[in-house]
């Protein structure tokens, strides 16, 4: 089974890495960017998993290992069952 | 409007970050889980662009800018209209 996890960071947090983006784009000439936020994304291979299992590993993995909770919050969705 | 892409490696790209994930979660007891691939992924929001404006913008900033086109491949969607 395979699994997409998007981590970002939470709305109130600032992205210094989005803004560089944006200013780049602005730069470019790309003046319809109104903002950019930046996140990480993993695409997970599980040996052997039940969809009920990777209900109850993927947010633990990703709470515990992929994502900062205080800062960050996450979303998945499994990409091939 | 709203839009997300996805930035990944090449399938023929070795990815040190995602086997670092990957042994942290063997140690931690996730033995499920068999490969992982780390991307990056951004969000981003157009003032006032219709469909075919960000068909065409949105590639363009994905390939000059936000991917880098000999190691990594990106895919978008439209969150929001």
């Amino acid at each position: 089974m395979k699994v997409r996890i998007l981590v970002t960071l939470k709305e109130s947090v600032l992205d210094p890495q989005g803004q560089t983006v944006r200013n780049a784009l602005h730069t470019l000439g790309y003046h319809q960017v109104r903002d950019v936020r930046q996140g990480k994304v993993f695409e997970i291979e599980l040996e052997g998993s039940s969809r009920e299992e990777a209900e109850k590993i993927v947010p633990e993995i990703a709470d515990r290992v992929l994502a900062n909770p205080i800062i960050e919050k996450f979303t998945w969705e499994i990409l091939e069952a």
